[in-house]
Parts: C-alpha cells; sequence; structure tokens
C-alpha cells in the first residue's frame, strides 16, 4: 500500500536529477543488492552516474574539424587542444567543466570516484595513456561535457594498428553519450573500414546521431551537392535505419563562410544550418534529463522482475537433499521459469533478460544462497515508481524545460 | 588467312551502321543460322535493330513531369500528349521522327517490320492496348527517340492491379535503351515497392540510368537539401552499385525559374544542371553508336564460342551405336565439354555461356543432328573482327564524334 512506503520529503529534493539519486539509495539499490542485480545486469550507480553533464562525442576521419569544432562552440581553446592538417588528436579528451584549466591524464581519471569513467578501466592502460580529461570553467561545459576523439584512419592508415580497442571504446561512449556527431569534409567523404566498423559499435545508439558535413564552403554548389548527395548515398548504406540521418551542411569554425565559393544562398543556408545544429545543442540538456528519469524507470523494472526470478529460483530448490540435481534443472528448463515468473506476477515478456545470457550467468551460482522474495522490498521499488517518481516530475519540472 | 575473305566493299558503306548492317548479313549470321545461335542466345537481328534511333526512357511516379519533360527538350507538344496533375499518361508512347504528325496504336506498331517493337508482342493484347508509337517530323528525334512511360503507382494506388506485366516491359525497354531516367519531384520521393520493381527490372543497365529531381524550385534551399539528401540516402539502398547515382537537380519545364523560392543561387544551380543534362543528352547518338559496335563485337565473339561448342557436341557423337546414350553423358558432363573447347580453341573462360541453362536447352535437341565444325564459317567471322570492322572504324568514324 502506498502509506507503507516513507517518501522522500520533497523539501529534500534540490533538483529531479537529486531527487533520483536519493530515491535510487533509499528505494531502488536495496533491492539491486539483495538479489545480486548489480552482478548480473548493470553495475550499482554511483553518484557520478547522475551527476555526469550530458555528453556529445564528435567522430570522424582526420582533418575534418572535430577539435575546431569544439573550440568554435567554446569560442576558446581547451587545454591540450591540437589542431592541425594532420592526424593530430591522437587521443580521447573529454572536456569538461572544472575550477581552473588543466588536463589530468587518463589512468588518474579512471579511478576518481566523482568521475563516470572507471568504466574505461576494462580498456587496459594502453588505452588510459590515450585517455585524458580536459577542465576548465566555462559556461557552455555547466551543461554539456564534449568528447573530443583521434580521427579515424582511411586507406593506407587503417594499417596501423591500434594498441587499444578503438571501436570497444566508442562503443561505451556512445553509451554515455546523448548526442554523437560524424564529421565529414568535403575532400573526406570516404567511409573507410575502420569507420563502418566505428558506425557499427554505435549501434543501439542511432537515435543519437547527427551528421555535419564540414567545411561546406571550400567547394562551390554544384560541386556541393555532388559531395553532399555522395554522403548520403553511402551513408543510407552503412547505417541501417530506414529514417534519413539528419546533416547540417555548414563551416563550423570562427572564420567568416567562404562567401567567395558558397555564394550568398550558399551562405544564408549554412547559417541557417549552423543555428539548427546550436539549437539542437541546447535542446541537449533538456533531453538528457528526461533520457535518465526514462532509464531510471526502465532500470527499476528490470531490477524487479530480476528481483522475482531470482527468488523464485531460490523457492524451489529443495530444503535438504538434491540440491544439485534441482539446480541443473532449473538451469536447464530456465524458459519454464521465466515463463511461470511472467505469468505469477502479471510482467510483460519483453521486459526479461534474455534466457541463454542468463543461463550462462547462473551457471557460476549456488542458488540455494539466493534471497527469497522480500515483499517489502518490492514494494518500495512500486510506490517509487507509482508516486514518488510521478511526484518528483509534477514539483520539479525538467530544469530546462 | 586474311585472304581467304572476301571485304566488303568500303564504297557500299554509307555509314558505320550500314557498314554492321552488311557485316552481319554476310559474315556472321550465317554462323549464327549453321548453329542455332538464336534459338540457344538471342533472335537474328533484322535491318529495324540496325536502323533504331537511340531510345531515352523516362521512368517516374505520377506527375513527377515526365510528359512536360519530353516536351520541353522538343519545345512542342507530341500527338497524343496529355499533361496534368493526377496520372495522366496511361500508356507507354515512343515519340519518334515521321514525316507526318500522327499517333499509331500498339497493335499495329508491333507487326510493322521497320520497328524495332515486335518483341513487345509477348507481353499481349493487353499491353499493346496500351502501347503507343507519336511520330511528328523533328529535328531532335531524328537523332533519339523519347519513350514515355505510365506513373509508376505509390500507396493504396498500388492496389490497382496493371492488366500486363508492367516491370516485364519496363525490363524489354531498358535493355533497347541508351538512357534511363528516373524522374522525381520534391514531392513525391517516396520510392514505393512497385518503383522498387521497376528499378530491379532495369538491372544490367544500371549505367544507363541517371535521376533527375525536377520541380527544385517549388522549395526552399534547406528543403530542398533535405529533400536530396532523403532522395540518396533511399536510392543508395535501392540501387546495388557502389558507384554514386548522377543526379540532375532543376525544372525541366519551360516556365522561367521560380526564383522566388530558389534564389539567385538556387537559379544558377538550375541552370548548370539542366546544361549538363542536355549536354549528356546530347552525348547519347555518339555513346549509342560506340555501343552498338560493342555490342555487335560482343555478339559475334558469342556467336562464335556457340559454334565451337555445337560442332564439338556432333563430333563427340558415335557414327552409329549408343548415340542416345553419348548424348547423355555429353549432356551430363557439360563442365567438361566446355573445359576442352575452351583449351582447344583457346577461348576466355568467362565468354562461355552458363552450363546450367546450356544444359537445359540442350535437352530439347538431337545432338547428332548438329553441324560439323566449318572453319570457313569461322574464319569469315575472324576476319569480320580482325580486319572488316577496324577498318569501318577507320573509314568512318562515329559519324557524331
Ligand atoms: N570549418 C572549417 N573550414 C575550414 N578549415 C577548417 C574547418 N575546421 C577545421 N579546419 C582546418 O582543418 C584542419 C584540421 O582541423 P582539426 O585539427 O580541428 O581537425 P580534427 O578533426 O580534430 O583532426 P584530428 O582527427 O587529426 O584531430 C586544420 O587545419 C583546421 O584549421
Ligand atoms: N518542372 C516543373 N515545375 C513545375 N511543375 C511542373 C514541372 N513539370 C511538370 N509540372 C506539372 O506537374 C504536373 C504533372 O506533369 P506531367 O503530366 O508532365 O507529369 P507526368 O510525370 O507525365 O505524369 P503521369 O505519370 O501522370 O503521366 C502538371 O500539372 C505539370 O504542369
Ligand atoms: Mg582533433
Ligand atoms: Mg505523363
Amino acid at each position: 500500500s502506498p502509506k507503507s512506503a516513507k517518501k522522500v520529503p520533497l523539501t529534500a529534493v534540490t533538483s529531479i536529477i537529486d531527487g533520483l539519486k536519493k530515491l535510487y539509495i533509499q528505494k531502488l539499490k536495496p533491492l539491486e543488492v539483495t538479489y545480486q542485480f548489480n552482478d548480473f545486469v548493470s553495475p550499482l550507480l554511483t553518484n557520478s552516474d547522475f551527476d555526469a553533464k550530458p555528453m556529445v562525442m564528435l567522430l570522424g576521419q582526420y582533418s575534418t574539424g572535430k577539435t575546431t569544432f569544439i573550440k568554435h562552440l567554446l569560442r576558446s581553446s581547451y587545454p591540450g587542444a591540437h589542431i592541425g592538417p594532420e592526424p593530430t588528436t591522437d587521443r580521447f579528451v573529454v572536456v569538461m567543466n572544472g575550477p581552473d584549466e588543466r588536463s589530468i591524464p587518463g589512468n588518474t581519471v579512471a579511478v576518481q570516484a566523482d568521475m563516470p569513467y572507471s568504466g574505461l578501466t576494462n580498456f587496459g592502460t594502453a588505452f588510459l595513456s590515450k585517455f585524458e580529461c580536459s577542465q576548465m570553467p566555462h559556461p557552455l561545459l555547466e551543461h554539456i561535457t564534449f568528447v573530443d576523439t583521434p580521427g579515424v584512419l582511411s586507406g593506407e592508415k587503417q594499417r596501423t594498428q591500434r594498441s587499444y580497442d578503438f571501436t570497444g571504446v566508442t562503443s561505451w561512449f556512445a553509451a554515455k553519450c546523448d548526442l554523437i556527431l560524424l564529421l565529414f569534409d568535403p575532400h573526406k567523404l570516404d567511409i573507410s573500414d575502420e569507420f563502418k566498423r566505428v558506425i557499427s559499435s554505435l549501434r543501439g545508439n542511432d537515435d543519437k546521431i547527427r551528421v555535419v558535413l564540414n567545411k561546406a564552403d571550400q567547394v562551390d554548389t554544384q560541386q556541393l551537392m555532388r559531395v553532399y548527395g555522395a554522403l548520403m548515398w553511402s551513408l543510407g548504406k552503412v547505417l541501417n535505419t530506414p529514417e534519413v540521418m539528419r546533416v547540417y551542411i555548414g563551416s563550423f569554425n570562427d572564420k567568416p563562410i567562404n562567401s567567395v565559393t558558397a555564394g550568398p544562398i550558399g551562405t544564408e543556408l549554412f547559417e541557417k544550418e549552423q543555428e539548427d545544429l546550436l539549437s539542437d545543442l541546447k535542446d541537449i540538456p533538456k533531453k538528457a534529463c528526461d533520457r535518465r528519469i526514462n532509464e531510471f524507470v526502465k532500470r527499476a523494472r528490470a531490477a524487479r522482475i530480476h528481483a522475482f526470478i531470482i527468488s523464485h529460483l531460490k523457492k524451489e530448490m529443495p530444503a535438504m537433499m538434491g540440491k544439485a540435481k534441482t539446480q541443473q534443472k532449473l538451469i536447464d528448463n530456465l524458459e519454464d521459469v521465466f515463463a511461470k515468473v511472467q505469468r505469477e506476477h502479471h510482467l510483460p515478456a519483453g521486459d526479461f533478460p534474455y534466457v541463454e545470457s542468463f543461463r550462462e550467468r547462473l551457471g557460476g551460482y549456488n542458488l540455494d544462497k539466493f534471497e527469497k522474495l522480500k515483499p517489502k522490498l518490492i514494494q518500495t521499488v512500486d510506490d517509487m515508481l507509482g508516486y514518488d517518481i510521478p511526484d518528483l516530475l509534477k514539483n520539479f519540472s525538467n530544469p530546462y524545460d
């Protein structure tokens, strides 16, 4: 019943994100810990997961203007930024707000509990030495963190072996990011094999991808049409979505548009496109907040189902004899277990984890050691979903709305 | 030896096409007839196959401006032309040169020996009643024949069943055509299921396809970029070629470009694109002549290989006993037969017909009735390829060069 759960007092919530953070610790985390949700599905959330600013990642061939793009938005360079015609940025750089200008090496960043990058340690020290955090006080960085990346290689250059799992890293960032900008320039349209792998690594985050056709003022209108057409032609083949990707056509740097080649309409078009991209960027914090709430609710639902499965397995274990045999039988017939749990608690089948991977995970556990169903823990999460979160949204509407 | 074959006297040749026509009758046709090339591979050529003007076919959804496009190029309407906002052109119309203005119904056209449309009788009277030949005296039509087509259907309209094999017909024309223009307009980008089937029916003729984004002045520059991008995105998926299709962006009608929406650069771009398309069209007669020569040479080579295969099969047949058994063995081991023929006459393996379809064809024949190898017939074709055709090209260079 709603009365059974103590509501998080609204006065204690300074923002939606703060509210979620508190709800997590008081109401969801206990359930996750009890049924080892973190071992099976996803690590426990830390404060830094809640506090992290929305992230925008830039990807593209070398020299397409990724670093210049960030510099242009900030209207200033960032510590450690390098701009130049050859492949220049040789590392992943997280550009974020901070009290003063400094660069922190990747090995240090990854162990800092107040930063959401500890997951990157899995990519090894070879990666961490190519990872850096660049901090500076900046009004835009108070709302958005940028991720600058080393240029994607093409042609002969692809032969140079990366010392770390490049697409693994882009995939990791893609999941954490709120927007992914793919940069092209009229002379670098080629979608190389590495670029194709990078695009594949973004799978599941397609809705975050936008394309920028940069340096559009370097060619005349007819050439631009050919270049843009060719880009869409090959992107359509590589990105496997029927929806057309939004492409921003323009020149994203501090120099005025080259109106000699672009002409008056080109200049007007590029200015409109730049405005559109800017307003898309301005929307990010709002969208990121909505996304957080959405993901939090999804997580709570998953943790709830997980608790039902684990406690059901425990319940099926015999009190005394034949434990090993029963455990094996339960694991073998996991489909039936899922079906039973689903019926018993009226759960949507689509929300259940993949049977196969769950079965594999179970192999390492003693089912007898699992926790019994604790209805109070479930009730707390139900109340959180049914009352606390709606209250939170009512009282603290999205601060960016 | 070169002396053995009587050369076609050059004085008798009024043009390259005339030369090819005569060479065909005197030197290639006898070989084709002797070894039944026409039954196995391709019907014998008739004069009308040589005399036909280069053809340009227009395809696209209804109301994209196909009929208007032809009218625009002719700077006049053609007999029977209908232009309007609803699906108007309800038939395939061949617009060709003729002494006076008239429309000839499809049933009549198909039986005329001096016209290259007899192959269309295979599509039945239901089609022939939706086929028409429109003639008029016109300088452009002296060099190019246009094929206007009924609009490709989309959405609900696709439910209306065609009374004939629409894509069979587009495929037939695609093989005979020298250029295929796919028309789109900014409000009709949708590539419907019927349109996809039409595009598939063009397979093997991809190099002839060009795309026209018509009525480009009906939207502003930013919208045009979206529309054009979306078109390339989906075309890239549908047309399975890595090479980007050339798209002409403009407004192909007699009215001046709508410079209010298009703006000065739009107007300039469209004018440039119209010029490009026009010069592409002007190139057709020259390219068509080159294509004819090329196809003629390819045909001669194929007929030569065919003669070697057929005569080899005849040679392998026993004089008296076990004919049926040997025939079966030869057909079963056709791969070996091909390999032997290839080695014996030093032929490129890639020029051989598909074993499977050839095997199927052979089933209906008595191999014993095939002709023996007649070296003189082969020598005549070799001389034609080695001396007559090069002479022809030297003395009568492409009239459009
Ligand atoms: N919009 C633009 N118009 C013209 N030139 C540009 C533009 N943006 C960047 N450049 C130039 O292109 C070159 C590459 O820029 P930059 O270093 O920002 O690219 P990058 O994508 O970060 O390359 P890398 O992957 O090597 O780090 C520089 O010379 C820069 O001045
Ligand atoms: N370039 C253009 N700009 C603006 N309007 C155009 C243009 N071309 C054609 N139209 C208009 O579009 C409509 C359809 O034109 P038209 O009949 O030539 O198309 P169609 O492709 O032949 O159609 P259907 O497949 O039905 O025969 C007409 O109203 C015509 O005036
Ligand atoms: Mg860079
Ligand atoms: Mg028409």
